[in-house]
């Protein structure tokens, strides 16, 4: 084998990454692999994006297929996005014999069953490093590294446009909306940033980290998800107070023979280190009953960070190729047989230790009211803080809890916002502060 | 291949620990690997080690020799340290068609390059993961995940008892003596604390990483080496002052076509994430043109997750020998024709921001000869402090000078320390800040 030979689905930001850092390093890569990585074929429907690259006709197609079906090709980039043209790519460049390498997050989370199964059937290497922060190695980490670590928590800041908006409410004091603003003028967030700020997108990171951690299959749909768009500069100034951060964390547990997965705001101590993680950076922490706490932390996103994970990809199935091997490495982390369902365990059923912030009238007796319906829920609280000074008409009540049960906190909260003296949803902030033992 | 046989060297903290972590999770391991991973020879010197571990006579051997003959071994793990008994076994099992798994970072550093041409020439690989940062898979991360990515610079905390030290000595304002009793008294220090200490363990691993990194050879003679045990509290409270926190760095960076490489005492701003690395805790930043900074942290040391980087390298051998090949990823990182001598900048040609603590006489005039001398060597001061409270006799003149030359700061200080108004040496400690520009 005298080169290897990659055939790339769409130039948009990734996929330009691709094609020049493959051009900028190519001797630095030669001097690593041994052989070329050529790109024989790329593939968009824009052609303007081909110019940009200065993409050659014999290399620069508009029909995907082309590529796929081309049996010049060793390796396919599907850096398409979308859900069904790439799935239709990816499941025929396998079918020809193709390794894959894919960044489509959203894809593997909803449809990952069917293309790692199709994949196993065929033996065919489908790499996915890109799809989960950006150029910090996590999957490897996970599914190589940490091999004799029974995985027991992953907790981590995935989405680099949440926690651009959260460090700039937290250092600007400046409202959701303005930081949202800034993030779109800066090239943080996109003009819908949905998937972003709703948590989708930390979610389906976490769906496929859950299933090479724990050996469960891709369960996308049964993880909690809350965005950011709720958090307002008072609740991160509270938070500072209790010596807490805010941010947006995928979360999950290995409990006995369940997982609890949630994407939601979380307030985590100043001190943990996943506090210092500002601006877009993500970072991960992967708990193992070996190695204890193991942090990663970088890039999460942007044009070459993600191409340099895309080409670590690349090189890892080309040192199969040139090998004359293939899957190496079990593609969800487990060997096959060992991929199994695991349950998740209801959201109701988790317990955590919460902040509330009350909107309250300012008259007496409201905090009797408050902490009685607290009680009979079983909630009990280890601090308040009743500000004096009225915020938008009421006055805040801040409260900490002891370690509750999620169903019951839901039903004292809806029981206390039908109180006459409570103004507007309280609001609800998770806090995983894992030196809290009360 | 029905499973993979391991024979081990060394039954002390780290041996101790493979053989309990391979017990612990040998389901765990059998359903990543698909095959087991069997001990089939364990060495040690010391019965009671084997005892306390229930090795079996079958198992157990005083001869160490016996295990890297034994045909019935596949891989074999060099847990021995020291140097001259660890090379002739490596040798040994290299020369028997054995693969290796080293954690003994002082024999790679100093004797690398005789060990890696031997497993070069017999195709063997010659595994380290376990011999730089314990748990943290900082070699994968350089040699696969960056493989896209010219390095442009390492820093990194890579001795738990160094940095352990200085959190208690910034944390409860206690003496270098104290913090160092006291982590000996905890486990986090070695009865004699040289190699730790004065800086030599920490070089041992970056001599490692910056072959990985740049592709040359190792190195070890050509870094500059300074340990902790002259920082005082006092110089920890002027940091802090100027935003700054102290860590033992192991840094080098790449310029042009040579390297900058050194272990030394510095002060990091406490906004850069290393500062949050606390206790006896691990991290490096590696930066690469393609991803930027890459982070990563975690216990360092320990004997179960130093075990887990053992078994990491023995299932990228085991992989390797179940699909009837060897030498997937070279051992440096490059191809060997590429891996080649890069020259050292001598200290005294690098640059960088410097603290100085002069302890002065309290007379008129000091400062403006100590300026006037440092202005005589082109080094321009970039803020002073001068205490009016004393400390031991004399008068704390805090300085911190904008980027100069070390030559020209080694000049000066020299000539300033023979002043009549000058008490002992001056403390000096480099400041690596990539945000100052000046």
């Amino acid at each position: 084998m005298k080169e290897i030979r990659i055939g790339l689905l769409g130039l948009g930001t990734v996929g330009s990454g691709v094609v020049k850092l493959l051009r900028k390093n190519e001797d630095l890569l030669f001097s690593r692999v041994g052989v070329p990585l050529v790109l024989k074929k790329a593939a968009d429907i824009d052609v303007s994006r081909a110019k940009a690259l200065d993409l050659t006709d014999d290399i620069f197609t508009r029909n995907a297929t082309e590529v796929v079906n081309d049996p010049a090709i060793d390796i396919v980039l599907e850096l398409i996005g979308g859900q069904s043209v790439a799935k239709e790519l990816i499941l025929r460049a396998i079918k020809n014999g193709k390794h894959v390498v894919s960044a489509n997050k959203a894809l593997l989370a909803n449809q990952g069953r069917s293309l790692f199964k199709a994949a196993n059937d065929s033996g065919i290497d489908l790499a996915f490093e890109p799809s989960v922060g950006g150029c910090m190695p996590i999957i490897k980490l996970i599914r190589e590294s940490l091999v004799a670590n029974r995985i027991n928590r992953i907790s981590g800041i995935l989405n680099g446009t949440c926690n651009y908006i959260l460090s700039k409410i937290t250092e600007e004091n400046i409202s959701f909306e303005a930081a949202l603003a800034q993030a779109q003028a800066n090239g943080f967030a996109e003009a819908d940033p949905t998937m972003d700020i709703e948590g989708f997108d930390t979610a389906h990171k976490l769906a496929i980290l859950n299933s090479l951690a724990y050996g469960m299959t891709i369960n996308f749909q049964d993880i909690y998800i809350e965005g950011i768009s709720k958090i307002t500069p008072a609740d991160i100034r509270f938070a500072d107070q209790f010596g807490y951060r805010i941010k947006l964390l995928a979360i999950s547990k290995k409990k006995e023979d369940a997982v609890e997965t949630r994407v939601h705001p979380t307030m985590i101590p100043i001190q943990n280190i996943l506090s210092s993680v500002k601006g877009s950076l993500n970072a991960v922490t992967v708990t193992g009953d070996a190695v204890g706490d193991i942090l990663l932390s970088g890039h999460g996103a942007g044009m070459i960070p993600t191409a340099s994970a895309v080409i670590s990809d690349i090189v890892d199935i080309a040192r199969n190729l040139l090998n004359g091997i293939k899957r190496r490495v079990p593609l969800l982390s487990f060997q096959t047989d060992y991929v199994r369902e695991i349950p998740v365990v209801p959201m109701k059923e988790i317990s955590s230790h919460y902040y509330i912030r009350f909107a309250a009238s300012d008259r007496p007796g409201v905090l009797s009211k408050i902490s009685g319906i607290l009680g009979n829920h079983n909630i009990s609280i280890k601090s308040v803080q009743q500000k004096g000074r009225k915020l938008e008409g009421t006055v805040p009540i801040v409260m900490l809890t002891h370690m509750a049960n999620e169903a019951a906190i839901q039903e004292a909260l809806s029981e206390i916002t039908r109180l006459d003296v409570i103004d507007n949803q309280p609001a609800l902030i998770r806090i995983e502060d894992e030196a809290r033992k009360d």
